[in-house]
């Protein structure tokens, strides 16, 4: 006999990248930052131990003040959350009673959320230049969630466009997820003191090279984060905990070292973009820390399995309309010209020239 | 407008203990540890701080397989979650398909997860004497959850009577809250190899000195255990972040430490039960870390704000049956030796004699 509840009996749950853990792997599968954390994380870290008898203060003032301080908005206007899963696993629970609208390519776990929260979806389909048109996701109400970038393609939508819906659509909830957006030009992360309508969804885990470390955040005027941290209080008060907190603060106190990283990952991005176009790749131009590629010659799926064999890791997804690309995350400049000369080896053994 | 969705509109959150954080306060209202972690613990987190960059791993396997160890069960009967109320919320949101029934008085978020999750629930009062009678809950469906010892009276269920109940009703779901096991004699832990009707959940905030790490485990047959992770994989399969991990890993291997800590807890609860019936306190026989206790001349909640204006925080329970009741979490011997004396001045002003 069974004691699950009947309901979660066919539950597809998300499928993360793998997580390998092993140093001669060259992981280039989950978007994490190759860069190691500053050293006053470290310090960090041990300080907050010390302090573990007690439990964390689930206000977590001690990031959202220098946070509310980096991105020019209120302390009020700040969730914080375990990782940005937690957030958006939140947000689609709390905030979706018209349903939601998402795009078919996109983040997988929008997907997962909405079956498991059993919230009606439209899911919109990617132009046919992969882009987000927020032309299609006028005339109805459902909240609407985009990643901007958008993940896997790397491709952005304005600032502007984005301003323009949220001011013709008032009654129409806009989660914009960024947890990429610390690598492109742009974020609307300050005009949620303009427009209530408007939720942002950040992550110290890409830019702030945090990951491990599980510190999420929403942005949005102060009713819609009073109702997120009643949700919250509902479920897990201290879901944040204090390592993490001391951790979020140092990186916080590190933006010198952050921008440095975050300026070395672009640099790179673009000669892995450049050179794969002159391996005959077609690149989509991305504005995060991985790039998203094709080959006219060779499958998505084989570049994939062969470069496995070469403990390269990269991600591909079984999915129409993209099943022939590859997302690869930007490692250091070093991984990266070793990851191009894999590349030229297998098109090589394939008989492809460029 | 507000875009938070209908049915939570009414939503009543968990009020926590008060967590205020300066010196010159004695805290003794959330049970937590006032004993430090183990040197090891600082000496993991600034390890663990150093992979940061790196997604933390999602089965957790480096608290599973000590854990396993230690507990005496297998890996594949571990559950790893962001604290034990990270995996309370996912046993009441899955597991709880004929309802849940609990105790009136016990730990206070059992009643805000049946109200959050919306599932049925019949609530069992405690006998006469406070204490959990399982005869109470015999000839209906709910999923049964006692905490044991429970909260906030400290009493416990013997081994026995759990696996007779679990025997005569092995359609009967039985989740038994163990946070506070370690500071009693014994635990149903090893009973999952027998009952499949199980779930035993336990918690590193107490005996472990984790509260701000965020780490809680439910141990159950293998089959419940995929269940959990399909819902922790539909919801945030990264919920626990690398340092916990660690610092979990740890605090298993400093046992010796622990089990100190745990020994003078234990004496100075017996110092501090007898101390307070020399004072004609009432005290009910604590297998916990706090004692739950009564005055028959002086209200728990003057107690509570007589105590709080000397800095020294208790908790009381605005609830009845138990509103003349104060619960004090045992600290150090030292702090309980000053809590006595102040518990002395109290009843002097108020012209109380033993």
């Amino acid at each position: 006999m069974s004691f699950f509840n009947q309901k979660y009996h066919s539950l597809i749950p998300y499928t993360p990248g793998e997580q390998v853990n092993e140093q001669q792997i060259l992981k280039l599968n989950t978007n994490e930052n190759p860069y190691d954390p500053p050293q006053a994380v470290l310090e960090a870290a041990k300080q907050a131990a010390m302090t573990l008898s007690r439990y964390s203060d689930p206000t977590c003032r001690m990031v959202r003040q220098p946070l509310a301080k980096q991105l020019g908005v209120k302390e009020e206007q700040i969730f914080i959350g375990n990782g940005s899963d937690d957030v958006l696993a939140l947000l689609f629970q709390g905030f979706t009673e018209h349903g939601v609208a998402f795009p078919d390519i996109s983040y997988g776990f929008y997907d997962v959320y909405r079956h498991f929260y059993q919230v009606p979806a439209k899911i919109v389909p990617l132009n046919a230049a992969f882009q987000i048109d927020l032309a299609d996701y006028e005339g109805s109400s459902e909240t609407v969630v985009i990643a901007n970038p958008n993940a896997p393609t790397g491709l952005v939508i304005s600032k502007e466009r984005i301003i323009q819906f949220l001011s013709q659509n008032p009654h129409r909830l806009l989660i914009v997820d960024e947890a990429y957006a610390d690598f492109g030009k742009e974020s609307v992360v300050q005009e949620v003191a303009h427009y209530p309508n408007l939720i942002v969804v950040g992550t110290f885990s890409k830019a702030r090279q945090l990951a491990g470390a599980r510190l999420g955040y929403a942005i949005a005027n102060e009713q819609i984060i009073q109702d997120m941290n009643r949700l919250k209080f509902s479920i897990n008060p201290y879901s944040v905990n204090t390592m993490s907190l001391y951790c979020g603060a140092a990186s916080l106190n590190s933006q010198d070292y952050v921008d440095e990283c975050i300026e070395k990952i672009i640099t790179t991005r673009e000669y892995v973009c450049s050179a794969l176009q002159q391996l005959s790749f077609e690149v989509l131009p991305s504005q995060a820390n991985f790039i998203f590629a094709t080959h006219p010659k060779i499958t998505g799926q084989h570049l994939y399995q062969r470069l496995k064999q070469d403990n390269i890791y990269i991600r591909w997804f079984d999915q129409e309309r993209i099943r022939n690309f590859i997302r690869i995350s930007i490692g250091t400049q070093e991984e990266m010209v070793y990851f191009i000369e894999k590349i030229k080896e297998i098109l090589q053994e394939e008989n492809i020239h460029a």
